[in-house]
């Protein structure tokens, strides 16, 4: 082991890496709608319901997401038996889809709770953990589900309200990754560890806003710390912004002399045609699960794309907090990834 | 770096360490009600109230956490900027203390969520990203507060219901500690992560038997995988089983040809006296910070203890999966710690 107190970072926030880590497998499971969208032929299942003949939302959920763990094992001839831990993070209170899966795994298991950002906050983990010599795999999983963030966050769906256009919908599905130490598919280049950041928003359906000073800022420490400029990459790629936080992001970026709008894209903005109606995009932990682990993911593998930045992004609040005035915290963690 | 295929594993779940990771400073901050406890000389702050000048009980939680770490930084001379990592969880939904108390350190931030085990999962993946050379220190923080907990996992305090006799009392109170990187303090000898485990109770008050089977899975694979048995140890604590679960976690590997009783004691019933009323003992987030990070830590420096398994429960339930019948999920976490 190297000598510990020569730390490996970059700067304040970012971490270099041998490139030995590689995400050997993915899976995805979408919901009725994602499954209708411009990227249905990147998803491993496709539901045509949402509640998968389950008895809740729910139950639906964490199905969804057992299936997906499972579906990223089997593709590389992996079983529970061989992944050394198990991360997994979800929208729900307790995040208890997480924690059902985790019950069926029987894989050590660290749960982590990011909101949205737990697709790169379980990615950095598990690396880590891998490069750091404690693992030679680690899977990780992440879902969400329209029906059961609603009616925990906002309202249940079958209210039909009307939210404003500034808003995004949650999305149903859930992904999962496995992380090797050195097997083939892209591997984690460096990793950037987000603080949190509010800008003081206390509307809860302005997630896109809140979240965007938290892009901004890990996106401005990521260049900072590699000394990189947006041209190093051929894609930049938030997790769940939207249309109003990707645009914020965009211009808190160019404020500071980073023009990233050339080679940047938010998975919330291509997950669903326009006519779908969902207003600003998609959210929710399975927005960046469903676009980058199916279709980014897909074009890495076949040499479309070789340096992709993937920055995802969580709204910190609680129901409560936003009921007691409290504004949003947010935060984003960067991986970049090269084939 | 080492080989990265030459795995430091021991056995299934167990990682060894070099004993270079220290628990360098630790705080602690208590409720009302634990401040009039037997273990009330080893805290901090001892609070005389629960709400703390603040507006709700939730600040109030966060207000106790936020204390506990800058507390805790300050015994060593550290600010917020020596920290590398900062890792937080609590029972809340969304981790929000642990969402707000990481907005006022702006650390590069990762949220867990354990429920009462965060102590252990958050020692651990901290003493993991130190000793595998990615940080030099890591803050961890967790926190429960009586009054958030009870309402949101049960009934607001205020209804005065009666709770059954096997149900434990969620405790108030925060403690953080700084995992350092061949700092003085006890230091991290080995890790033993935890499966999610079911037994299959359904009693969302009867938490102490839900754990009980992981806490001794647990606690059996540590024994397995370092071909210890208990007497290996001073003492082994476990996090907040309580009378119930304390009882059922002993007869559990007593089967196994595992007696512990001689060595062995739990946080929820050191933490009051009998005659506070609190049915089978406390639980909650607070009850391993106050006894482990308080008491235990004080007299592992004092070497009145050298060598100490520490292992945190968590029950990895929602109201809404309970109110849905499922049965609730529980995890634990060890660690060996040597002076």
């Amino acid at each position: 082991m190297q000598e510990l107190l020569e730390i490996k970072k970059m700067g304040r926030q970012s971490i270099p890496l041998e490139k030995k880590v590689s995400l050997v497998s993915t899976a995805t499971v979408a919901g009725p709608k994602e499954s209708l969208g411009p990227l249905t032929d990147y998803f491993d299942r496709r539901n045509s319901d949402n509640i998968i003949k389950e008895n809740s939302f729910e139950k639906a959920e964490a199905h969804m997401l057992e299936e997906s763990c499972f579906l990223s094992l089997g593709k590389v001839g992996l079983t529970p038996g061989d992944i050394d831990f198990f991360i997994a993070g979800d929208l729900l209170n307790q995040i208890i889809s997480a924690n059902i899966c985790a019950r069926k795994l029987a894989i050590p298991y660290f749960g982590i709770y990011g909101a949205c950002s737990t697709l790169t906050e379980g990615m950095s983990l598990g690396t880590l953990l891998i490069e750091g010599g404690f693992a030679e795999h680690v899977l990780l999983g992440t879902s969400s589900h329209n029906s059961t963030a609603e009616r925990q966050y906002r309202y249940p769906t079958e209210y039909g309200y009307q939210p404003p256009g500034y808003s995004q919908q949650t999305v149903t599905g859930a992904g999962a990754v496995v992380l090797g130490a050195g097997g083939k598919g892209p591997a984690v280049e460096s990793i950037t560890i987000g603080k949190v950041v509010d800008p003081g928003i206390t509307d809860a359906f302005d997630l896109g806003s809140a979240m965007s000073a938290a892009a901004a800022d890990t996106i401005y420490q990521h260049f900072m710390d590699t000394q990189r400029d947006p041209s190093y990459y051929d894609l930049i790629l938030t997790g769940d912004l939207g249309a109003v936080g990707s645009k914020l992001t965009q211009e808190a970026l160019a404020n500071k002399k980073y023009h990233i709008s050339s080679n940047y894209i938010d998975c919330g903005n291509l997950l669903y045609h326009s006519h779908q109606n969902t207003n600003a995009g998609g959210s929710g932990c399975a927005t960046s699960a469903l676009v980058f682990l199916g279709y980014i993911y897909h074009r890495m593998i076949n040499n479309e794309l070789k340096k992709v930045l993937l920055v995802t992004t969580g709204a910190l609040h609680s129901p409560t907090t936003v009921m007691q005035g409290e504004s949003i915290p947010a935060v984003a963690h960067a991986l970049a990834l090269e084939v």
